[in-house]
């Protein structure tokens, strides 16, 4: 039996359109790779392995929707275990382009990350109540936050970056900030306003899906342009 | 029939994750590999094809659990032959980096290695009783570590080594030594502590997967860290 994708099935269709850009912005970072100075190339995998993992995860998760219904919660949370830490790296190798940093900032902002997603899963596949669940994942969500703005981490980039890889890292403190907001706005959506099973659903997938263009795949754009831009200097 | 991965089966997504975590270690590998200079790129070479051999087994050992809640023994040891004897590719290729090094430490590595899969398989697979057979493969191991701390592969690493490149090979000898030790353990929780089969095979599979990530990701993510700064310095 072939799955069909309903022209009615906005959420479906999301899931669909996302997977499809997921496979080629793979392909364009790992092409566009051999732009770079050798010391942005490591970036550019990155950010491709961050969409290579997620284009995987978007087919499971628009079959499970597609076919069944319901929210693919696991593969979700699967595909964020990767790609969050992906993310952390990817930071952090941008701050070492610039500066020694030490790695207690790294693991720091990895047990941050963990206990963000532990929060949500715990609360998502039903293991605890949804309310509380939601506040372990916000704490670990603001102790992420706290380390790139006030932290030692934003201590190195003030002192140390030229102009223009700080402004790189400003704007991916913007997507950390705004971009990441989107996600518990969809677990607010998906759990915590009392609409019916349906919509609540639609609106969390919708909405989960619209934050991961954003953080996978512009995150990445942002990125490459930096990439290519210092490059071309030399 | 789909295969449902429940979301409480954390054997299960532990195989996904790694099964995901594999591909994205195999695209690194291979796309890194351009970044160093070409005495490293076949040591690239080498840790990307362990994992790629290892992700397409774990594609099928994830199926084989999630479908029957089976552990996948035959699969898991067929990569184990082939991935294994790489990593001992691996050692020898770093030691000759270095200096001339005899063909027979080569071989007396792989013989230590068929002698502890060997013994393991014919345990796991019900060939022989799982003590005798664990004891087998605990000899097998054992000469390994004999030839790499006192054998001759040992000094060879002592007296010819530059700084660096010696204490890559002493990360590697620590991960033959407790990285490969978590192997043995998962066989005793799995077989020798007469606990209910489902909470053995449980264990096996969690403790394997998780000395797996550790001894084909973590080891290739090392030699690449190494590979890269020797490549810099020039
Ligand atoms: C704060 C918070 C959440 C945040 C999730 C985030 C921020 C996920 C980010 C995913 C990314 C960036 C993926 C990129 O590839 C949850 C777990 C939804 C719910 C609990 C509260
Ligand atoms: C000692 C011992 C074992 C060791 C297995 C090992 C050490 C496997 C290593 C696999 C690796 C490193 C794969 C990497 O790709 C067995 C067979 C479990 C059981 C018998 C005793």
């Amino acid at each position: 039996e072939t799955l069909v994708l309903k022209s009615t099935d906005f959420v479906g269709i999301s899931f669909w359109l996302i997977s499809m850009a997921l496979v080629a912005s793979t392909a364009f970072f790992f092409l566009e790779r051999d732009r770079v100075s050798p010391k942005w190339k490591t970036s550019l995998t990155v950010s491709g392995l961050v969409t290579l993992i997620a284009a995987v995860h978007y087919f499971y998760m628009r079959d499970v929707w597609v076919s069944t219904g319901a929210s693919p919660t696991v593969f979700r949370y699967i595909d964020w275990l990767i790609t969050v830490p992906l993310l952390m790296i990817e930071f952090y190798l941008i701050l070492q382009a610039i500066a020694k940093v030490p790695v207690g900032v790294f693991w720091r902002l990895m047990i941050g990350t963990l206990v963000m997603l532990v929060g949500g899963y715990l609360g998502e596949a039903g293991y605890m109540a949804v309310w509380p669940a939601f506040i372990i994942g916000m704490i670990g969500w603001a102790y992420i936050l706290w380390e790139i703005f006030a932290g030692e981490a934003s201590k190195i980039n003030a002192q140390q970056a030229p102009a223009n890889v700080q402004s790189a890292f400003n704007l991916m403190r913007w997507i950390v900030t705004i971009g990441w907001a989107i996600y518990p706005i969809g677990y607010f959506f998906g759990y915590l306003t009392g609409a019916s099973p349906e919509a609540s659903s639609n609106a969390l997938n919708i909405i989960y899906n619209l934050a991961d263009v954003l953080n996978k795949i512009a995150f990445g754009v942002i990125i490459w342009s930096v990439a290519v831009s210092e490059s071309e200097k030399k």
